[in-house]
């Protein structure tokens, strides 16, 4: 095979500064991630490929961008702004007002590659504290200017767009600094726009930031880690890789701060209550619609990397592989952290990404009856005190074995661990050459699981030529979050949308939560209340009337609460 | 001392039916508590009382209870609602009525003692299902007539009091029934009005009532378990005796259907989601103020009371067993099911009720540095897979031995646990001779838990013979709720209320939730909005607002939302 030896000339130059590539691109500038061998020729296979398909990448967006339209803030509103915040924090320029409304998901991509970015702010402000945040909340208010937050800007649920103009307010500029941390009650408040690796070096680095007696760590790690921010991860309800054993941000969130129209909240840093509604919990997962969290206090954990214990089993099949996930979450023995299970065709692709499909293994593989296409691939970790950790390993050890898995060694999942967040740049590598990865993901019970899996592939398999890898990502005793990753040849932004509204109508229609932690955004903004009922949405809109009268707190479709915005596709 | 013969008059009949001492009485009408002979000495003692004090009850309640006011639901009204639900499914009688209006709380006893039942309903309605209580609802919202749900009746913050009058719900009469039973997902879905006993023994007998493979446990046990239903415990955030493991109600709670004057709200059982503010976070702890609860699903437990594994330590000063507590509670091995920790005083009567002050372990103590007034009692239980509860059974261990606690074996947990549902049966017999007891419990962070002790106790303090002992009686990794117990003697109701008042300035004053399992009600309404601020307040306010225009679910302070009522003492 001598096709073998072709390389396809993937960009592995930092984007131009100031070009739509530079806007688009995940991650840091200069930092790539390209199929490997085995994948490439599966991409070729599975796409009905050839090399020449490879040769010349398109849409590469290397050009300068430029916004449609300059910024519709006038004169003196400006000079306002300006004079409250200084004017080396107001941003008016093309640059700044597209990046601002941009988040990494599909649809931005496709839009920034042909060169479109709607909905653009009219100016980018960059609050230093939160006395900056009650002056803009105040201005924009009696101006009537549209407000919308923003952190990372990793989202993929277009939760940045300013359909209606207004002000984006940049977190990361200057409120990303440590408050507090208190080692008694294991807790570090910190300002919204603080990056998760800033974060992390920080709690792990205790001792030497605050004296502490102990390393310590947030526990929490999305994909997006290196590039949001614990605001956005507030914002959007996230969950981190490690969730299933440290928890979803809003049970790691002990107190926080919010700005809103209707006044500053503020809720007390105690461990549970029994005084009526539970405020933390109404406004996590508000998106930026109901005001702008000013300041958070986050629950964090003792750093013991040294404890944690990998584990990887190979299940004969899928039905095999979930009733070992329900047993383990079900057991009562403690949680892994990672625990990842990939049905038969993500098991596949990833047998090649992480090196596992090679020789001698496979032939192992099927002397164990583990054939292509049924296997299904268990990664995972445990975390914590030492001897639960090692415990928690044994006893899913236990139930993968009598369920007829075969160990896979701790190394598949140290060789997930090193890409788990790389693997995005392998988007932008793959859609230089026409292939789109999307994906989306939801929250289910064990006993509907399998009837929203079903559906999303029955769905997709409607499409030649597709692949919908799924994994649960996040386990619980009472369900589990499905993971969707979508891979096909596609361009066309209308075509693209019609995909994923049948994707999402699938997952409301088989009664699954829209988002375990994307957040709803513009673009499941319509779902929603086809999955809450009228009711929830109702009493979702009397909160959003009473916090945000006028309805500025990024406005036009997020969480379905008004609007969404006339789409140029 | 021949004195030590005496045996006070103690009440051991059951209360005649239809008198106040029905009405207030703990528990089953046959079952008591009488202080045994070392608790006695104890407090005589502490109250310098002598044998004379204890020869004759007072205020015993054993006359005909009597309204003082005749229902005032005209006759158009009631029967139309005969015609809705049935004649026998309204009630105006008296007895009914005042049952109706009093919870347990010291207030209604010291009330009923002295034949005062003030805010009564004018009718008890016994919804048969979902579909009465929408059109009570209905009904009730056309003719302006106030509706306050009710279940165990067990609230200890007059939650039932109906002080504008309007009509009980009482969900114990019918909707008390299974709804369905999912072991996939290990759930049940129940009706409010089911008592604690019948919904464990109906998970206990799974495989009777339901062909389940397992047994299951609720796994919430709080020490009302025999007298409360699992709608009290939604809509107070109860927490069980087991819920350092367990988890509150909040957390145990999945999916709820609310009947409001909204309209129905019913969630999903999704085991999570990031889908906007969490409704169900909304709901619960709503006091009957927001609507009625209709249907639950609670996750449900392993039942495997065979690995329950018991502890008991002696800490030689509350400032080391405070140290244990917090290593064990941030230790990341996972936590124990019960976790009592009693400081000083509390520990003195605990050794004494638990009977472990006799010879030889007073000696051992002793011997041990562990002096009288400064050693402090933890008891507990650790819970799930067997390996689980071991090794967090022996990881506590080695925590309290690490700070010089000397083990007192698994029987003072057991000794404990036995009369675990028993010890408010002993504050009727206290009462009979004057002595009152009361409890108010609050949630705080570990950095503020000396001070919100210190604080409540040297409130007690000022006055003479004074009991106020204190436990940790649910821990977390960043704080715990104390829980207080007050012994005093005292009769006069607007003393008695004024005492209450300054104990929930100091609670409230010194950071602490203002509850963390027995909600607010009227009691401590007046203190909500110190504790939340005004931003919090005004957010559930507009809640009730759209929840409930009229103003009629559980009206006249619930919560802090509207005004309390004027009190007649």
């Amino acid at each position: 095979m001598t096709a073998g030896a072709f390389t396809p000339p993937w960009l592995d130059q930092p984007p131009p500064p100031g070009s739509w590539r530079a806007l688009f691109k995940w991650g840091a500038p200069g930092q790539f991630k390209h199929p490997n061998a085995r994948l490439y020729r599966m991409l070729k296979e599975v796409f009905g490929m050839t090399d020449d398909d490879f040769r010349t990448p398109t849409r590469t967006g290397l050009d300068p961008a430029r916004a449609a339209r300059p910024s519709g803030l006038d004169g003196a509103a400006q000079a306002d702004l300006e004079a409250l915040l200084g004017p080396e924090n107001v941003g008016t320029g093309d640059l700044e007002r597209i990046a601002a409304a941009c988040g990494k998901g599909m649809l931005d991509l496709l839009r920034l590659r042909r060169c479109i970015a709607p909905h653009l702010p009219d100016a980018v402000l960059h609050p230093r504290d939160r006395h900056d945040l009650v002056r803009i909340m105040e201005y924009c208010c009696r101006a009537g200017i549209p407000m919308i937050p923003r952190g990372g800007a990793t989202s993929v649920t277009r939760g940045l767009e300013c359909p209606r103009g207004g002000v984006a307010l940049d977190l990361r500029t200057h409120m990303d600094r440590v408050i507090r941390f208190n080692e008694t009650d294991q807790t570090i408040t910190v300002q919204p726009g603080m990056f998760g690796p800033r974060l992390e070096r920080i709690l792990n680095r205790a001792p030497e930031w605050f004296g502490a007696s102990r390393r310590y760590t947030c526990g929490h790690f999305p994909q997006s880690f290196e590039c949001s921010t614990v605001g956005g991860w507030v914002a959007t309800r996230g969950a981190g890789q490690d969730s299933t054993y440290f928890g979803k941000i809003e049970d790691l969130v002990l107190a926080q701060e919010y700005v809103t129209p209707a006044g500053v909240i503020r809720t007390g840093e105690h461990p549970a209550a029994a005084t009526g509604p539970d405020t933390d919990q109404i406004l996590m997962g508000g998106e930026g619609a109901f005001g702008v969290l000013s300041e958070v206090t986050l629950k964090v954990f003792r750093f013991m990397p040294e404890n944690r214990c990998r584990f990887g089993y190979l299940f004969p099949d899928w039905a095999r592989a979930l009733d070992a996930a329900r047993a383990t979450l079900q057991g009562q023995f403690g949680h892994p952290s990672v625990f990842r299970l990939s049905d038969p065709r993500e098991t596949e692709v990833a047998l090649k990404l992480y090196g596992l499909e090679r020789a001698p293994l496979e032939g192992l593989l099927s002397a164990f009856g583990l054939r292509r296409g049924e296997r299904s691939l268990l990664l995972g970790a445990t975390e914590g005190e030492r001897g639960f950790a090692r415990q928690v390993r044994r006893r899913i050890g236990r139930i993968c074995r009598g369920l007829g898995a075969l160990p896979v060694s701790g190394l598949a999942a140290r060789a997930w661990e090193r890409g788990r967040f790389r693997d995005p740049y392998l988007r932008d590598a793959l859609q230089d050459f026409g292939i789109l990865t999307d994906t989306l993901e939801c929250a289910v019970s064990w006993d509907g699981l399998e009837r929203v899996r079903r559906g999303v592939q029955a769905f997709c398999a409607q499409r030649p030529r597709t692949l919908c890898l799924t994994h649960l990502s996040h386990g619980y005793p009472q369900g589990a979050s499905l993971y969707f990753v979508f891979m096909t040849r596609m361009d066309a932004i209308p075509e693209y949308l019609a995909f994923q509204a049948g994707i999402l109508d699938v997952i409301r229609d088989q009664g699954a939560a829209m988002s375990h932690h994307h957040g709803i955004g513009r673009m499941a903004g319509p779902w929603l209340e086809g999955q809450l009922g009228a009711g929830q949405m109702a009493l979702f809109r009397a909160i959003k009337r009473h916090l945000d009268p006028q309805g500025l707190m990024n406005p036009g479709g997020t969480l379905g609460l008004d609007p969404p915005p006339g789409d140029p596709s």
